[in-house]
């Protein structure tokens, strides 16, 4: 089986994954899902990578579940039921690790983000698109509804617009995607790559521990009730002061110096 | 007792359910909260109703609560309270019947929603209005915060916009209502009826048991952590995979052909 | 120890509290959350209080922790750990105050409102700011990622924006602010304090039972599933029906003549 995934380190730590099956317009199969969770899982422990940007090769960011491969397993004797759970668990394992990964992930969206593949989306932290982009979860028009995709899109946008797009499975515009915070900033195809390059490299002129100590904080702190949150994060405050990054981070400061991270 | 809500019955299964009493700017009474409980019981087991579109008669989508019943309901010996637990539970009963109704509801508001109306807006899972609609919770101004529509409202714009509306009582414009995400879109009065007849249409055209396990599985994932809503949504996903018409949905994708739903 | 706030009670209930440490740029040392809780807890206790509104003195809404007093924390036996935790959990305490406070809090912002400052916006109930204000969660420069006020934060915008703001530390614009949600709206600085004082007043005329029910009932059922936060809104509503304001209220508004309330 040939790489489904292209890997792209720069010297700063900026790690490209660009999904390269655009005639299979970068379905997410199972071999698809295992190197990107692998990818995920690798650069989550790799202290040469800072920041990951995710991207996809050809007219589709990704188009969600490989059809032909669902179609195939229904052929088993159990009517594919095994290879659909063994399928639906590995890509929540994936999209989770994406949300667990220590280093902010960007979704660099050029082309269309369908069901799994606009889920993919809405699991990275951030998320910049071109003009011509347009984002859908049309799996009620074949049958299936984006089930799995939408604990993904309810936690990025309001419920009605959530709704809309489950219930019509009709394409949204890359304006609209902005509009209602799925994506965070809009611009033209030719200056997407320049403006995802520009917030990775701010990214990773950070402190790799202090991105990791705050983002696991924020996916758990947003599942607590307010008291637990304030103590949780609290705690959280007080040890990253103590780590050395902290203190050389607010020492710099005061001193009006720039900073030289432990963890860079 | 004549009749507070018409119903209208299409072909392709879109029931209109028209509030009809412009006289009383179709108050949220007990009566009405009734039939409309009733209409939106007797849809959810009709196989004849695909998706339902609940609109108003008159210049109010409607005002929410009779103020004159409430009032009318202190003359009795407890000073109305038997009769305020019962409305407030027969309401939030028929606001969480519209939520767990398998049909997918429209609201469709040409006018005023406020109070209890506003929350019946912000309770159905889309809602297209015209652009002179106008949407508030003024009860505030009348020393009766409004409590129960806050538990809709608040889960469908952010904190501040509803603080805003709950805090003043002022009106908001459709415009507005658009921006916070109340509703879905704004359109001129005259061409409102055709653009919620043409998204009720399309959903209409659907699986309804697709819609059915969507609409479920949508709500109940939202009350989740990350981890269980994954675990649920991909339990959901592979059901409906092993449904007659996920696996005709994808055959006739592939295929290339149009679907032919069996739960149509 | 000079005072760090000023107070200015008007007569119809609406309590100015400003931050007053521009040299400082109103920053949170201990002092002025010591100093800025008491005076949310008086207020929450005083019948004179109506509404608060809550602004700063010079170029700065809130700069956030003061980090020479972080500083020089470090030079302590423990390296600072006690004084940490005293001053985060001293912080997280003054946040939940204004939750908590019975009166509606309003945040009026003209500069830069950064870190805890930020925390402190998202953490009233309304805001609105001059359209030169500046918004950030900037600790992730330092080395200190913006744990705690990413918990106000994240309750106020979507996660995307949410990220955007913690990962990078950018600043936002006054009008990226309030297309995010995290303020209600911007206007010009000249005519900033014209326009929370129009809110306040407007809130000030309101029964002060009525809106202290209604604010505490919203914090709560926010943090309920459906069901319970309809059974428990419900609840309140009944109470609020059968106290002497919602009695008023509603009597006043049938009777098409101002209300008079014993809260007031």
């Amino acid at each position: 089986m040939t790489a489904q995934i292209e890997h792209d380190l720069s010297s700063n730590g900026v790690l490209r994954l660009t999904l390269n099956n655009s005639q299979r317009r970068n379905a997410l199969s199972q071999a698809m899902i295992g190197e990107l969770h692998q990818a995920i899982t690798d650069a989550s422990i790799s202290s040469d990578v800072k920041v990951i940007v995710l991207s996809g090769n050809g007219p589709a960011f990704s188009a969600g579940h490989d059809l032909k491969e669902i179609t195939a397993a229904r052929s088993n004797g159990d009517k594919g039921r095994a290879f659909f759970i063994s399928l639906m668990s590995q890509c929540a394992a994936m999209m989770t690790a994406i949300v667990n990964c220590p280093k902010p992930v960007i979704a660099e969206i050029d082309g269309i983000a369908t069901a799994a593949g606009c889920q993919l989306v809405a699991s990275c932290d951030l998320a910049y698109a071109s003009d011509t982009s347009r984002f859908a979860t049309p799996g009620v028009n074949i049958g299936l509804f984006c089930s799995t995709p939408m604990v993904a899109l309810s936690r990025n946008v309001s419920s009605k617009h959530a709704m809309e797009m489950l219930l019509t499975g009709d394409m949204l515009s890359a304006a609209d995607a902005e509009r209602m915070g799925l994506i965070n900033r809009v611009t033209e195809s030719t200056s997407l790559k320049a403006l995802t390059q520009e917030v990775a490299d701010k990214i990773a002129a950070k402190s790799s521990l202090t991105l990791a100590i705050g983002k696991e904080a924020f996916y758990r702190q947003q599942e607590m009730n307010l008291k637990e949150a304030y103590a949780y994060a609290s705690e959280v405050m007080v040890n990253n002061m103590l780590t050395e990054d902290g203190e050389e981070g607010i020492s710099a400061f005061v001193e009006k110096r720039p900073p030289v991270w432990r963890n860079q």
